[in-house]
């Protein structure tokens, strides 16, 4: 198995992922988000690029049944129901709806990565639920960091090689590239420690500075969710991992 | 202090450098090269985009002058006097004379860099005398490393870590960007066992495939040399650390 870390969506962006399977990674906060709201009842998640897009598609569309979310430089858009803080998706306001997300980084690196023979988004939330669905795809791997304005970002880079531990190991014959290498290592330093690294990380401190600090707490919490965000058709369905244990 | 590490030349380019020290690492072997050659006596190096414009360069010059040097897809280019491994780069051939050498990361990573306030380039061999004449300046550090066709290279992050260690400390207040703080961690694992590390990334394999592993040993060396490579006018001139200790 080849398996291929990319920083940045912008990085991915022209690459060919039709016979890969790719997971997207926006730890703050789409793909916690989306994690959050599917496990929380969402029907769906329909990421799109602009603001404009996400009230254009909604517009038929019979109100309670639908809530637009996201966030520009880290707040919410004036006139959408939800902003980008995992917190605000409780099952309350989010079942049974689907939701429409726009973010900076997470959304263009999922339509980055739409081509790809299977679809993911993970967190550190689902983590290793995604990779054991990852795994039975039997295909190569390619994990897109959305990283943050086209940067580098610490925490999603540490939450791809949480997967890439997941996904590799002793009976597995695996071909990583240097960022998949450096990723395990990374999360090897900072397991047990995720909340620190949230606070550590730049984005992290910025989202601080916004007192937005309890997202980070949310959004360190490892292995909590069993739902698998998988994508269909423009959108992301909840694929329960058949394998986790009932509560 | 603020600390910026870039993971290729591609993510420099565009960016503004000219308030801020620059430093470019290509480990394998671009950055290695330019040290050995000012190390063995090289008057200076002078880093040229294409083979084409080195043949352009070069060909009012007097013969034994000058080398040509570099490589295309790790290998020598015809016509050229030297490859791109650092052992060629003896006394012997260098001594007194000039270097013309393009390479295909290490070339493209330092023009990025060529508005810098000053620009060196640095290697495991001589990244803590570097670091000592960055740090000199006494204004904001740019660390770029070169990465490998356009992705994230380990070898280059690490001794990117490396400068970032001796860079910081307890007694420098300083602002790191997330690549910044990963490599110093990545560092922190591979010291004292850089050899491995050659041989774990994926352009160190690509080297030992074709026959160069030797390079390999010799870029893996830590602190050999007190040669740091100075940007001026569009060359590499030696810059002894006047702070080393005189053999």
């Amino acid at each position: 198995m080849h398996l291929d870390v990319y920083p940045t969506a912008a990085s991915a962006e022209g690459e060919s992922f039709e016979s890969r399977a790719a997971v997207v990674i926006d730890v703050l906060r789409a793909t916690s988000v989306i994690t959050a709201a599917l496990d929380h009842g969402a029907v769906d998640v329909v990421p799109v690029a602009t603001p404009e897009e996400a009230l254009a598609l909604a517009q038929d569309w019979p109100q309670d049944t639908y809530l637009l979310g996201g966030e520009r430089q880290a707040l919410p858009i004036p006139g959408f129901h939800v902003g980008n803080s995992p917190l605000e998706y409780t099952a309350e306001r989010v079942g049974g709806r689907r939701v429409v997300l726009t973010t900076t980084n997470g959304t263009r690196a999922l339509l980055a990565a739409r081509g790809a023979a299977s679809l993911f988004a993970a967190s550190f939330l689902n983590a290793r639920v995604v990779a054991r669905e990852v795994a039975a795809t039997g295909r190569d791997v390619a994990i897109i960091c959305a990283g943050t304005v086209g940067r580098f970002d610490l925490a999603d880079t540490v939450c791809a090689g949480l997967l890439v531990e997941a996904l590799t190991g002793p009976a597995v014959a695996s071909e990583l590239n240097d960022l998949a290498l450096a990723a395990r290592e990374l999360y090897g330093l900072h397991r047990g420690r995720l909340p620190e690294l949230m606070y550590q990380c730049h984005h992290g401190q910025r989202l601080v500075a916004l007192g937005l600090g309890d997202d980070l707490v949310y959004c360190a919490q490892e292995d909590t969710v069993a739902v698998v965000p998988r994508w269909s058709d423009g959108r992301l369905v909840p694929s329960t991992d058949p394998t986790a244990p009932r509560a």
